[in-house]
């Protein structure tokens, strides 16, 4: 019986919790570990895609940390005054809101360096190989972003995208699924992020929302999903708990 | 015939003109290139040390840069207002003296990610696992550095030692040297650290220099380099590059 999002969630949750950061980090824990709030989309997307290809969702725990991490790296650095100059993420301060801008500078760069440790934790290189090329695509993202010369869809697939398809990706090296057998599993986790993209510009009345209104924006998020819907039914694996995820994310309201 | 300290620094610094970055970085190549000078100690004491154990040199280019660009990365984030306020760097502007914070913040975030993918070229997770312990080390050393609340000694061994040792143990991961065979390379690593640090502090007139006067400093300096090249004589190899860079760090102006 494979676990549900729910219960996907609570693995991670736990995992994040008790995650042992490296000593020599300090009080250093404090910010990161205030930077690592989250809906926990992507790591449970890992987990549930380990899960379907029959591994035990334990086992992909430290990849879907590892791309949380990767997530919340980019989210305490992109918050900082001299990026997006955001004070409140979540309904709390931002990291550097709440503990200073140094803390925050390296508080995101240990995030990240603990990311790779944690890909690293598996045999070979190919688990950090999947979210090192994520990363970089997210800082270039980022980078474009705060210069205002990226067209809109290549923003997305940087900054929203190469994560989505990292997450589904590390699942992928995690259980050394041959490369011959991966194209249809990266090309969901690349819709899925078109997805979760359209739905949060839905949510906060920006992006899609101002190219197709709200209407044209929700038809395409419906259209989308059922693309996504259709490329998991093409998988020759029990697919149900990912369904479920394509679901909750189609009409997720936070 | 091995290649001396300055036809490997020749060599490195060919790798790094030449290194393609990842694409989706775009215009953010530019200040991460301004990040990137230096006066190549680390990857030369790569280069030499794979040299010694009987690699190409040309084979541990990759991990040699890898290394430079952590090293790059840190000097980049430490520059910041927020950590160290330095506008200036080896004679020019510092990154975000030149190209303002936000460039400053995603370049040195870019670098870190590049050294990550440069170190994951090589099969297996060896090098990278060496890289990632290195940094998170270094992060754990700037914070506490920045907070003034950590014992010089510890200082040192976080900012300075743990990349020295891991110039010496990535190079150590890329030839494949057996684990049982490396614990003397770590310790001349560490203690190669020991000495670029002693000897900075006489060129800066700090640290040690405040601790044991400019005599105590330099006679700490000479027996240190004495311990370094006793390490490098119980070797079974040829050493002769590597007690050519001792020397030339122990006596270094610059």
């Amino acid at each position: 019986m494979p676990l549900a999002p729910s219960e996907l969630r609570t693995l991670v949750e736990g995992y994040l919790d008790e995650l042992a950061l490296t000593a020599e980090l300090s009080t250093l824990a404090e910010p990161m570990r205030h930077g690592l709030g989250g809906k926990r989309v992507r790591p449970v997307l890992c987990l549930a895609t380990g899960e379907a290809l029959g591994a035990r969702p334990e086992s992909l725990l430290p990849a879907a940390a590892a791309v949380e991490l990767v997530h919340s790296f980019s989210l305490v650095h992109d918050d900082l005054p001299a990026l997006d100059n955001d004070r409140e993420r979540r309904g709390s301060p931002s990291v550097w809101a709440q503990y200073g801008e140094a803390a925050a500078i390296l508080a995101g760069d240990a995030l990240l360096a603990e990311a790779f440790r944690l890909a690293l934790s598996y045999p070979g290189g190919a688990v950090a190989r999947e979210l090192v090329d994520a990363t970089l695509a997210m800082i270039g993202g980022q980078w474009l972003d705060i210069r205002g010369d990226g067209a809109s869809d290549e923003l997305h697939r940087l900054k929203t995208g190469a994560l989505f398809s990292a997450a589904v990706g590390c699942a992928l090296a995690a259980v050394e699924l041959p490369l011959a057998e991966q194209a249809p599993w990266r090309a969901f986790g690349s819709e899925l992020g078109v997805l979760f993209q359209i739905v949060d510009d839905i949510l906060d009345g920006d992006g899609f929302v101002l190219d197709l209104g709200a209407d044209g924006a929700r038809r395409l998020a419906d259209e989308t999903a059922s693309r996504v819907r259709a490329q998991l039914g093409e998988l020759d694996v029990d697919t149900e708990v990912l369904l479920d995820i394509v679901d909750e994310l189609a009409v997720r309201t936070a």
